[in-house]
């Protein structure tokens, strides 16, 4: 089959033939894929910055959004059957250490992460995932069109549904950084609260897209000072939860800064560092949370929305022999939306 | 190896030779049992009364409160290794449908319970049971003194720890029923609440045993009203929650009216039938809360207690031999606390 | 000023003259009536259902749903001034119990019910309440339109608020009974979740509305069975929350038996009597959960709802002359919505 | 009557005659002090610390932690009567704002905080307060050994109360810093969970103490390394949750990396800087939270324990006249526990 391949850091990846993938073990699962998007962090793993932490032999295929059909299963495969539609869950788990047990999938003791880590990911015609990776989706379901959701979408989706206790309509919550993943974030929030959403960015063009997805208020943060915005519209108290899609750059001071007294900053981007007096904590009970992908389920009920139409990917598909027309277009900043390779296309 | 049979139904099991059991699939695990405990529920089993719900193929091999060692495990086993002590989920589940991606194990698709549903159980010298529900122990735990924590235990804990969130110091709770769960009930009230307990039970030594074990009050339900006496102890009021681990044969009735508006009843136990008028429901805002045995997680937490000493089970051992024994003992209601039968006693 | 007087059960209420209400306490606030909601339990008062539970003076003057503007405020009130919009919460309360302190105003131990308990109620040109009965809302918010929000209105909203954490995207609800209480609950549940909303009613009107409203699928109850109905509807496994509005001749058992092993009954409605079988309590670990009227912070949530279009009352104004003729119309089933009372009309 | 007075900031308070307190508004409650803790808040006061946040103007009365008996109510209160003993929550609130009304006490929009702020405190013969201050003892308790209990235990008991859905049986908690608040906190822990205690400090008496109050390790955090040890006895993970009751001089940094991933750090103590990385708060998806004080119900449940006996603080009496020995000895650290002005002694 043909895969997008990283041979060497510092060098673009090339289409390739491999040998397919095969069942290994009676929880393997091998995906034809439908699907697979391209993503940031494939291009930090080009640029070596993931080589210390996740330290994956070279050569391997990229690709950690990935949906498609069930080509086979192993023997002991019992929740999809061959022909089933799938997205996958990026951290296939064992199902058997306790976080497994408590429901806490990304705190899994063996977790590995395809296409990122050690593991050929899905930029390829097929995908070898586990059981435990794999969300049944209606037949109908176009996995070209959700596979981006895999991982922007169920983190995005995973803050917000933590959040949705402390957003009782009344309330008030940011979302910083209007993107990939935060224009996902506006539109669980606008399904799943009443929360009024102020959106902070420096792009017009994705607060204009924000406020079509229900964002009721928008905020430059190349502009005004944001933070001094953000306590105007909110009579100075700040906003019950902020969320935090960059966490960089002094975004990440700003965010803090946004939070009201007794709120919660969630933070789900990353590369800054937060600085915080601990009297400020304490004098004014805030919380800090830090939030990383997210759990089977909540890709089960993401899913759900994404089925009913509730939240819908811009995306851009490519052929898998145009990824590196792909990565050059994303790091360029010319995908609106998300960019998908896609095998079959 | 010895197992104790059952063949027919109004009879009492056999002690006989059968094929040990084998591994048959990837995640199996077999265990060289060292303590199976003796429930009502076997009782029940013999006089035919799960025939219809469970639907076992006879003959079959009881026990569902099992504790042991691990003997042999499947290729697919990453969580428990050859001579790890452990203690047995009463519930194998599969880990792949979307309760047990959630941390509902009891409500798995797929589950089944060995010595009750079509599964031989673990009054046996070896069983064979899956590494979803193995829990591993200290080397030094001692299975017979732990197996009835298997089921009785969990499904006592699960109970409460359910109810800790209702229960802040100054609050009161009652535990109906101070039998093999009660037992262990009131130490887990104990341990992880400052909850004021009072134990309602017709037998004086349990009363007593309860109040050894933490009960702060206790009340005959033979003797005075018992609901009465709840009241009085409440000033009227009723308690924040009651545990009702006998519910039947009126106890139900009792359980619902010595709950106070705003409190919730547990049921436990099962047998009669409650009816409750949906205004008592709606205008002093109570619940009814069901409960069915626990977690994988939970029987961890419960270990835990019951390794550092905090949870105790009495027990009275048999040899697998004496099984009979140990049946007509429960029947006679001579076993204080629980029986074990130990396979190399 | 004129008001509505009950002077005898089983008598129809008169319009008269009376003194108007004076500040009694330093918390007392006097509110110019805008609107005052006509509710079955009005009819229910003037029948002399509640004589023996409230023992309520005769005569006194009925209306327990309320809204206006601010006419006078005593010594101690801070939270709302002269000329302010409010509405009433029904039941003013101490603010010194611990019920109250703790955020539960239902269960407080001095609460009052003006209109249905010994005081006098807001189907008058004024009523005298308390600052901690009184929500502030924007100024242009009409009172008339909003008035039965304060009950009806928040009793649904209550109900729908405690289920949202077992409402996650993918699970179901139904609604039996889709009236005054329900077709609020629809829209309360369609705005802060987007689990699927079956309706249950036998008036193809209120079914019809219901839809409007964002309910998903609808069963007519006097037709098909409608617990086999929610089982089709829901793969034979039922709701995972049952909303029952009705309570009452059938439905509250009905409402049990649509309820999913796992799931939990929301009982609102009152005066059928539930009956359950502990076992079927336990075996499927189902809970039945009571509901009463909601708290002050929940009708600010309703509130902030309502004044952004989300949630809506159908009404029908009658000035306060016109009480006799309102009253008929809601015996008569005559009314679509809710029928207001309005002072000033 | 007699009070402890503070003139100028930089100079020692003085005993002086002042007038007694008078009621002056419906929720006003006049209590005759019996015990009035001395807190290391009163030499920060002094040094004029608090001079720019609070604004109080001088001269006036010290003494935030304050319990005795009610001398005087006024004609709106309900919660307590002449004669009754009471421990005073350290923030009156309004009753009326909508953080009162949803159990928020500390944040309440008109809070002040008598002693600290522009109000007189504690430390005299009497003391004006009101009536939602006002927690009812038993009439045996004795406040010079409660008083101390309104602020700093309350403070503690908030932290670990907030906690305990995160600390079930087999988790771990570190409480770094055993003073005051630290001990206190100690003794809720093992009240009310059965985590493992881990207790940091650099003071081998206050680790002595711990391990009687039921801290089962202790670090001196002078001696090794205080990360290195806590990684040590968890296997490496940290723990689930850190409770820092010192928070600066590097403290704060230590907590942050004792906190296990998917662990929180509840920072109690102020003084210091947290730094972190926002890489670290999502890749492990630790939190931070903020605890300020406690709400009236947190009182209540704190006076319940102490009131069985469950917590204890070490006390010194002091008679008013003697103030300035007590803060003299606070500041010098000649005070097991806690200083208490007792002023009929």
């Amino acid at each position: 089959m043909k895969a997008v391949r990283l041979h060497d850091y510092h060098k673009q990846p090339v289409i390739e033939e491999v040998p397919d993938p095969a069942l290994a073990s009676p929880l393997d699962v091998i995906v034809r894929v439908g699907g697979a998007g391209v993503c940031r962090t494939d291009l930090h793993i080009i640029e070596g910055q993931w080589a210390g932490a996740m330290n994956p032999r070279l050569p391997y295929t990229l690709g950690h959004e990935n949906a498609g059909w069930v080509q086979a299963v192993g023997s002991g495969v019992t929740n999809v059957a061959v022909g089933d539609t799938v997205i996958l869950h990026p951290q296939p788990s064992c199902g058997q250490c306790l976080a497994c047990r408590s429901g806490r999938d990304m705190g899994c003791a063996a977790g590995t992460f395809p296409g990122v880590s050690d593991q050929d990911g899905g930029m390829a015609e097929y995908v070898r995932t586990s059981a435990r990776a794999c969300v049944r989706l209606d037949a109908t379901t176009e996995p070209a069109e959700v596979a981006a959701l895999a991982d922007a979408g169920l983190t995005a989706y995973h803050a917000v549904r933590k959040a949705i206790p402390l957003l009782p309509p009344g309330s008030t919550a940011v979302v910083q950084g209007a993107g990939g993943l935060g224009h996902i974030g506006i539109q669980v929030l606008a399904e799943l609260t009443a929360t009024r959403i102020i959106v902070v960015d420096r792009d017009p063009d994705a607060l204009a897209l924000a406020a079509e997805l229900g964002a009721h208020s928008s905020v430059r943060s190349d502009g005004d000072n944001p933070v001094d915005a953000v306590l105007d519209l909110t009579g100075g108290q700040g906003a019950d939860v902020v969320f935090d899609f960059v966490a960089e750059q002094g975004a990440e001071s700003d965010a803090w800064s946004m939070t009201a007294a007794g709120g919660s900053l969630f933070v789900v981007g990353y590369g800054g560092e937060l600085r915080i007096p601990t009297m400020a904590l304490v004098g004014q009970e805030k919380n800090v949370v830090g939030n990383m992908v997210g759990t089977y389920s909540e890709l089960v009920e993401l899913m759900a929305l994404a089925e009913s139409g509730k939240v819908a990917l811009h995306t851009r598909r490519y052929p898998l022999d145009a990824a590196a027309e792909a990565f050059e277009d994303l790091a360029s900043n010319r995908v609106r939306g998300r960019a998908i390779l896609v095998p079959s296309a």
